[in-house]
């Protein structure tokens, strides 16, 4: 055994939904071994003690975009269309590998410390986020999000098609899964049925994943009815999109239809309540998706339209947003969103055998958190703490496949003052000079 | 000079709203002494080098219910009524001083460690509320909320009310003014015209200000206006319930023509978005409050239906929210909200000429926060950035007065193991037994 918490609380998200106090939970060779109210007969090579910790499995960000923390707060506070296409536009033009790499390894330290063991992210320059993901030890599933308006579009000689496959041949499996590489449509209104169609074959014969932005906006939900007489949902359904396991961002706009059709295809959305609000999207029904069957997990989406990637935050915001949508203060509990960031996200991510609860034989991707601080006490139920008073701050320790990644404020992987300079001497003046 | 922040981000909150990079701020004898870019001639007993950080007024909660953090997540996720009805008065009643005392003294702790100065409480047994304000140097307006439904009601004769002129006889003006008592309603649902009668001549002779809560739900608003033909803010101003300053918190069913007499009278709107969200009680139009003239400020509600009393999520869910209210993602931005949290506090407390800003001359209540954590980096926007990403766990230090009472996880003036020794030994075994 290398590691042993002690007298923990162990949260462990499985079908009995359990809280231990008083745990043992034991971790050898990256994976849970031991779960028990009583210690091991085994030695363990390093102990940590657990008393006024819980534990639980870490929190999976099913959709963000990494390397938009370096656009975090830029020109926030204006329309979305001047926001996009007069501010961010223009400055992700001027974005580069080693920008990227940068940006996403401050994101990835911000995963880390609030708790996340595992992203799936949608952006370009994906060969660099896959290095920055590889070095730092946490899961992805990566995407090279394709926009594409060329009505002559080719799949053959599509530059950004090409780099998909690179990333596929690349990066799909390394580290016996730790990454893993998903085809993705960036959205319905910001491409063409060229797309879809080439897009969902390439996928359904490779054997990819699908991600996407679905129905984030009444404005595109509308303007595609308008256009096809269809919800984007029935319309990319037409092109096989959902063929594969799919993760729809956003899906704020659904039909009732819709949400039949992507239960019917075991699509997950993934609900961004913090980005919804901020960029006044609307209110996805959350329960409604549940009632239909569907898997809904929670993202953070990217730090410039949250501006954190505190998955406690948006924990937090997923429950008390259904029950101002509901007008029932019993909406969306404490189990049901902690699932969505947990057991559902490890769904979403093709990792439901991997990852997303504490029980031996699956990966130790665990997080620690201090219970002890002024705002946990005290503590009458462990899973109301964990959804509306804990914050990724909270998070002493995160673990990937039994490796620790951070603990108290230091990295083991990631050199945070190097990513720092690197930032400050290149990211920034290329983006912004 | 006693204290100099230098290299400081300097967030003043003053009318210009000037972020000061590079500042230099003195404090003396309990006031802000100094502001520059340049460092001053004499030489302090104390720096405090603030490279990295931010400095800004210390936050303003006003509206909570201190002693409630006992109760935190106790019996949540239930329907409203079942939820106090059977759980929480059955527990309340149980209180006494000296349970009081200790929760109190535990949320106080929290609101340092979070950055919040000053707070507005309603409660019972407030004489141990006021101890527990006194010894820990946090300023506090302090009311006894009072629930009266007997129609002999008789204000002499009436133990809530003795209580609530001993505590004004007791504690109004102490320390200089640090604690404030004021009068309070509970709300208009919870009493009678007798109470409303005899409380608004009781403060308006003794020059004290009004707490209540006021419109929360749908249900009370209605009951209301079915009942007597006005809503409840035009039923209670007949009884000159608004003669003097008043804190309503809440404010979610007002009607145009209820916000157009509140500002007539120069009450305060406290605006708590976490507690409406999560008791699903509605969505406060806060720019519609604006618009009419209201003061609007905010607050954190009691940390039972919250669940933490970080002001720093309530800036953000303000924000938020007001943006998925209306449909427009630049509604309420950072300044405005970050204003709600320090000036129109301040304003709300009657302390304006006191603190709310980094002015020379005002009391230095302030905080200072970490700006070098992965999540608040690149930093394009200060306010920006203390809006939507910084949060309370960021505050290093917090100033009342010019006196250090919390810094780096170090309580000045509380013994926080004393608190929970005291809480788990007699707190806790009261009240739940």
């Amino acid at each position: 055994m290398d590691t042993l918490f002690s007298n923990v609380t162990a949260v462990t998200m499985d079908e009995a939904m359990h809280v231990h106090f008083g745990a043992f939970v034991g971790v050898t060779d990256g994976k849970i071994s031991y779960l028990s109210k009583q210690p091991p007969q085994e030695r363990p090579k390093q102990i940590i003690n657990g008393e006024g910790m819980v534990l639980m499995p870490g929190l999976i960000n099913c959709h963000t975009h990494l390397p938009m923390s370096l656009l975090r707060g830029y020109a926030d506070g204006l329309e979305l269309e001047t926001w996009l296409n007069d501010y961010i536009f223009p400055r992700e033009a001027k974005l580069d590998d080693r920008a990227v790499k940068a940006a996403t390894l401050l994101s990835i330290a911000e995963c880390l410390r609030f708790g996340t063991t595992s992203v799936s992210d949608m952006y370009d320059h994906c060969n660099a986020i896959a290095e920055a993901v590889a070095e730092s030890g946490i899961k992805a599933n990566l995407a090279r999000g394709i926009v594409m308006f060329d009505e002559n579009f080719d799949f053959e000689r599509s530059g950004k098609c090409r780099e998909m496959v690179d990333l596929h041949q690349r990066w799909h499996g390394y580290d016996n899964g730790r990454i893993r590489v998903e085809a993705s449509i960036h959205a319905e209104y910001t491409s063409n049925s060229r797309l879809w169609d080439a897009l969902s074959e390439y996928a359904i014969n490779e054997g990819l994943a699908m991600q996407l932005h679905l129905s984030e906006t009444q404005k595109e939900h509308e303007a595609c009815k308008e256009r096809y007489g269809l919800t984007p949902a029935q319309l990319l359904d037409c092109h096989n999109v959902f063929g594969v396991r799919t993760t729809a961002a956003h899906c704020v706009w659904l039909e009732p239809e819709d949400r039949a059709l992507l239960a019917r295809r075991k699509a997950t959305a993934v609900h961004c309540p913090v980005s919804n609000l901020k960029l006044a999207s609307g209110r996805a029904d959350v329960l409604a998706m549940i009632k239909a069957g569907m898997n809904v997990a929670l993202g953070t989406d990217g730090a410039s339209s949250n501006n954190t990637l505190d998955m406690f935050e948006e924990i937090k915001a997923a429950s008390l947003l259904a029950k101002s949508l509901t007008g029932d203060a019993t909406a969306l509990p404490p189990q049901a969103v902690l699932m969505m960031a947990t057991v559902c996200g490890a769904r979403a991510q093709g990792r439901e055998a991997e990852c997303g609860m504490i029980k031996p034989g699956m990966d130790a991707d665990l997080i620690l958190l201090d219970f002890t601080s002024p705002h946990l006490m005290p503590c009458h139920d462990v899973m109301s703490h964990l959804c509306y008073a804990a914050r990724g701050s909270d998070v002493l320790m995160t673990m990937v496949r039994g490796r620790i990644l951070y603990a108290a404020g230091k990295y083991e992987t990631i050199d945070l003052d190097a990513v720092v300079r690197e930032l400050a001497e290149y990211a920034m003046p290329t983006v912004f000079k």
